[in-house]
């Protein structure tokens, strides 16, 4: 590529004063646009001659997602500043100390959050669950650090297409594991969308592409609709004097695309697609009753659908959002969703955590509440530091629910917990103790157990029992993280108790059977049991595993003579694996599956069946060679997000003869002969294997399963669509296990 | 009892008075006053030297039942004076011809509707039924005949106790069976409530009594909760300049009773005890936006719980009830059920299908319609008049549904239905043809069987087949009369076919043996086959079911004399079964079981298990001697409305000593022991026999089901009492089968 300084000075000045541009409304002092031009130029300096992949200078990038913070999330001064340096520390040779001393304490307290961990991680650990549970330690001193690290992810992500495709990958695994769901915590709709969107776009490019085209080629009828149904709505409005506007839109891709897979519908048959959103100017004290007034209007001319409407006025989530939402019934039969709220609550929805700053004075600060109270969920979880990142990891994202329920205590208090919490979460939220010696509750009169998952407008009286019940089956139970951290102190208290009688126990068999305990002895006792750790032994022996019988058997054992051989134990030891694993990317920087694998240990993941065609890549596992997933597995997520460098790209040769096992689901309506059908098009027309199948209906209705095996994704396709032409086959998908 | 005449004629002067104020407002015509003036006389002289069981004047009942239906229904002259001449036609010597001549042919065809049918019903079949039949088929014509027996029918619920015993039960079931649901159904909430009342007074005395004492216990502390509760209301309303009031109201008897007896609590944990009503005066065509508006006034004190709101603003219901509620937290973590409408809304909700007809010219008809529909249902209900009574009034009853949802047509258009209608009551209310050949249907992009039980909101798309399907076993799926007659009639039809196809069968097959076919052989045919009708016979060789070779057989079976004995049917006929229950009634007026019972037949019924000391009927059985059923024996109700004249009095025998099964169901937290305890106490302390027993614990909640078999009824409630007593056992309660 050709490089054109001139040219990139001049696109630099104009990104710039675009930045500048968009960060004024927020800027008070004359001395900000002083500091961040400061900060500008100590950012060019440092990154000077650096270039992204793509070509681009570097110093596009932080200067890009300072842009991000300031005009889509409305961060200040400081945060805009720290945007702009981000990468400094990690990339340069400066060091936080030089950032700190230009810019004060506050800035290198946000930029030492942003910057990664270099070196490697905890033995069996990840590097990237490392890496973010340092951001996140910082959230509890600035929440700004994740904010800007939002912003950066999102230019990112934006400019995700001059990556490699296996950089590709993990980017938008950990996008999708942790940045979207926390963008959505922290209110953050669009960016949370956007990012969404791009991840569907790297992990599913045709579906991304068929929803978008077919998005745009259904866009005029659409605008038709909607102005049809804004008509009398916008008549009325404006009758009464209202200052309004209606927004139309359509769902994100992503929501869409997440019908489709979940319905396994087309995109024709996604059926609430349309949606419409009427943002009022009113005076605080009567926008709640205005979003009812404007309820009013809307349901005067369309049927609502009861069941649909949600109310984040009375009870706004915790996120901050408040909006209200209907959904009724338009022209043709079409349903539309409808979101009601003002200007206030509309900028909340779009900027999140930010822009409730800029209402605090003016009102409560009852919507902060929401924030609050998470903030102090993860504070918590940080406390218990001694958990392995991946595991931490793990814990917060169960943090980041979208989806709440309301539920009050005997004496009325409301309380949120994530949808799915459990009477056991109550439990435990209202206090450990209560947690611990939970039995069940009574939840409006009827008794229900630990396991109950809370509805909307329970009132949960919690039984308890005189004495702790808490146990490893109840982890399972729990949803919030909190709860779950109060468990494992409580079984690790338990644990040492035991162990501590374990101990005793141990002291007093071997004096009785006249064994003096030291070391070697504890070493011999532990290898006779097979077990890792000394305290295992003690635990083991207090919880009675080891009954004391056995302790007498040992004794016959006993090795008395000095030498004595220390069991050997063969984990996988970080460094050799990390050894192993250069060595294979090196070897193949991409695999090509069927070709020249002869040295390569692979298979295919049971998980998704990949077959011939699909886009795939290679996992390495720690004892069991290369594993082969599709992109679209819903397994890679979780495996990319927090082992990113031990995905390895691949591809298939092509016109390679194998075979592959995948599976198809069915359904519709029965008929005499429909199975048969089914069989004899795959076997004798397809000349395609079945290896399993089942089948079953009920009232007229049949749903059935085929495990088939083919060739490549076109002969998979083939018997896909010859089984849809079937006399009442109303859906046929592809599915996972 | 003496009588004293002048007394007993102030009296009636002074009800007669009551029910001219009671009527003004409903009279325009100074000559209406005249008619009712007529009528009244008319009634007087006609049922003068009548009294009703209680001693009174006859004349006082038909004044009250014409006070109630102007008072409380709204009815105008036409139904006071059809009220006042209710009874003549059938307990005087005067014929419907005089009413018509001096009254006109509208009062002549509603008293003629309110005339029971005397004399006996179809073999086999229900006088009750019968009349109520009768009653409803006037309903096409004037629906007052219906509000008018529904008057009837409270006044004598209200002066029951003069009834014996048992005509006490069988007014009090046809009561719980039909007019209770009917009122309901016509929107007269009031009378709906008093009548399920004084059901429950009749049927289980001390349970009405507990909680009418125990509502008078609570009532202060009631009304300070909700003088507390409605304060900062009506000062925000009184500040906005609303006008309007709020009442304070508890749940019915009844609907707290029923709570009690579904969620096995006592009283006090009847959580969902208080209620209050705003109702404000407004413009007709801003009334539903400031339902809204006050909505939100409640929802800034109070947290609601979203998933108790029921918009019937929106969406009015099917009997023409509009109102707004919500359940929101009070103090003490009370819940409240506030219902918001607007003084014209309560009106029509009190008085029910009346007081649509003052609102009539002011706005549309949209709140007509759900009756029109209704009554549309009834005609179509009628028009299939072969079916018999007591199957008619089954039938019926379907149609008196309270819940409804309510769901789209792929178009969009609002269908309402009954709780619990399925997809195959939609697909017969489309259209017959689609019915008939209905499969399933798609709603919401899902696939679902004909048996899906339609919920709010749903959008739902028939899927059908090239053929009808219809079957026996859709009558099981059906929800509403008008899918079931639609299937029946179906039904019937195909039958027919099929019967013409036996008939042609047998044809050709007797030409074949050469046998002629004639009465007398097809009189052998039925015999062999053991059939009881003819076309019976034709249908079972027209379906196959039986074969021709099995007709071939018959041919040495054919018996060729002239004489041909008749097999012999046995059924009780419903003359005979009349001479045996009058003879079992003037044997024993009343039943002492276990007492000089020795030539009657009689046993314990299975399904409500009574123990002496239980409040307990007899019922007469065709086959099986008497029955003996508790009051509250939840098949009663039916039993009792359609066989009244079956039920005799029953009272045990004191002190005799005798054995009963009953069944009790246990719930509480698990624990290891507690089975043992329940037993222990059971069978060790109480002395008392387990028959059977079978408990299960899931997450540490248990559920069991226990039968013993005690002496009587207080032995049976001190086990419950030392049961209750054991550590762990949360709820104890009775259970019928």
């Amino acid at each position: 590529m050709e490089i054109n300084i001139e040219k990139e000075r001049r696109e630099l000045i104009r990104m710039y004063a675009n930045l500048l541009r968009k960060a004024r409304p927020f800027l008070n002092d004359p001395k900000d646009i002083k500091l961040i031009k400061e900060a500008f130029l100590f950012a060019t300096e440092a990154h000077k001659d650096m270039r992204r992949k793509s070509g681009e200078p570097f110093i596009y990038h932080p200067v890009a997602v300072a842009t991000i913070a300031a005009e889509e999330i409305g961060l200040g001064t400081t945060s805009i500043i720290s945007a702009l340096l981000h990468d400094v520390v990690e990339d340069t040779e400066y060091t936080l100390e030089d950032i700190e001393e230009r810019f004060g304490p506050k800035v290198a307290l946000i930029v030492n959050g942003l910057t990664k961990i270099s070196g490697a991680a905890q033995k069996g650990g990840s590097l990237q669950a490392e890496n973010f549970r340092k951001m996140l330690l910082t959230i509890s001193e600035d929440v700004r650090v994740v904010l800007i690290k939002i912003s950066d992810r999102l230019h990112n992500m934006r400019t995700l297409m001059s990556m490699p495709k296996d950089k590709q990958l993990k980017v938008k695994a950990e996008t999708e594991y942790i940045y979207a769901p926390l963008a959505h915590r922290l209110g953050l709709y669009n960016i949370k969308s956007e990012l969404e969107d791009l991840c569907l776009k790297y992990s599913d490019q045709s579906l991304y592409d068929e929803i978008t085209k077919k998005l745009k080629e259904s866009e005029e009828a659409r605008e038709h609709f909607t102005y049809e149904f804004k008509t009398p709505l916008t008549e009325t409005l404006d009758k009464q004097g209202y200052k309004y506007t209606i927004k139309s839109r359509t769902k994100s891709i992503t929501s869409i695309a997440n019908k489709m897979k979940k319905q396994q519908v087309g995109f024709e048959e996604v059926y609430d697609l349309f949606a419409v959103r009427i943002i009022f100017e009113s005076p605080r004290e009567v926008e709640k009753s205005t979003c009812w007034h404007v309820y009013s209007i809307v349901t005067d001319y369309y049927t609502p659908n009861v069941s649909r409407l949600r109310d984040w006025i009375s009870m706004p989530k915790s996120n901050g959002y408040e909006s209200l939402h209907t959904t009724v019934m338009g022209h043709n039969g079409i349903w539309v969703e409808v979101q009601i709220r003002s200007k206030r609550m509309d900028e909340i929805a779009e900027k999140g955590y930010a822009a409730h700053w800029k209402y605090k004075e003016q009102g409560d600060d009852s919507s902060e509440k929401g924030i609050e109270q998470w903030l102090n969920e993860v504070r918590t979880l940080m406390e218990n530091d001694k958990v392995n990142a991946v595991e931490f990891l793990d814990d917060f994202r169960t943090n980041l629910f979208n989806k709440e329920v309301f539920v009050f205590t005997p004496n009325g208090d409301l309380k949120v917990f994530p949808h799915g919490a459990t009477v056991l979460d109550f439990a435990f939220d209202i206090h450990t103790e209560v947690g611990a010696k939970c039995l069940g509750a009574k939840i409006n009169g009827k008794l229900v157990p630990l396991s109950y998952q809370l509805q909307n407008g329970d009132q949960i009286e919690i039984l308890t029992a005189n004495q702790p019940k808490a146990n490893e089956g109840w982890l399972k139970i729990v949803r919030t993280s909190r709860a779950r951290a109060k468990i494992k102190s409580h079984l690790k208290d338990d644990r040492k108790r035991v162990a501590m009688i374990g101990r005793e126990i141990i002291d007093r068999k071997l004096k009785q059977l006249k064994i003096k305990y030291d070391d070697k002895v504890a070493q011999q006792l532990r290898d006779f049991f097979n077990l890792n750790s000394e305290s295992d032994l003690y635990y083991q022996v207090g919880e009675g595993i080891i009954e004391h019988t056995q302790i007498k058997k040992f004794k016959d054992h006993l090795d008395t003579t000095d030498t004595v051989k220390k069991k050997k134990i063969v984990p996988d030891s970080a460094k050799e694996f990390k050894t192993k694993i250069k060595k294979i990317r090196k070897d193949d920087d991409e695999l090509v599956i069927g070709e020249d694998m002869d040295n390569v240990h692979y298979s295919i993941a049971n998980c998704c069946h990949p077959i011939q065609g699909d886009d795939i890549f290679g996992f390495i596992t720690i004892n069991n060679g290369i594993k082969i997933h599709r992109t679209n597995c819903p397994n890679s997520i979780a495996m990319m997000a927090n082992y990113g460098y031990r995905i390895i790209k691949a591809r298939w040769a092509s016109e390679k003869e194998s075979s592959f096992i995948s599976k198809i689901a069915i359904e519709g309506t029965d008929r005499i002969g429909l199975v048969n059908d089914v069989t004899r098009i795959i076997t004798s027309r397809m000349k395609v294997n079945i290896r399993s199948i089942s089948i079953e209906s009920l009232d007229g209705i049949f749903k059935g399963n085929i495990e088939i095996s083919v060739k490549n994704l076109k002969e998979f396709e083939k018997v896909i669509t010859e089984i849809g032409e079937i006399n009442g086959i109303l859906k046929i998908t592809r599915t996972d296990n």
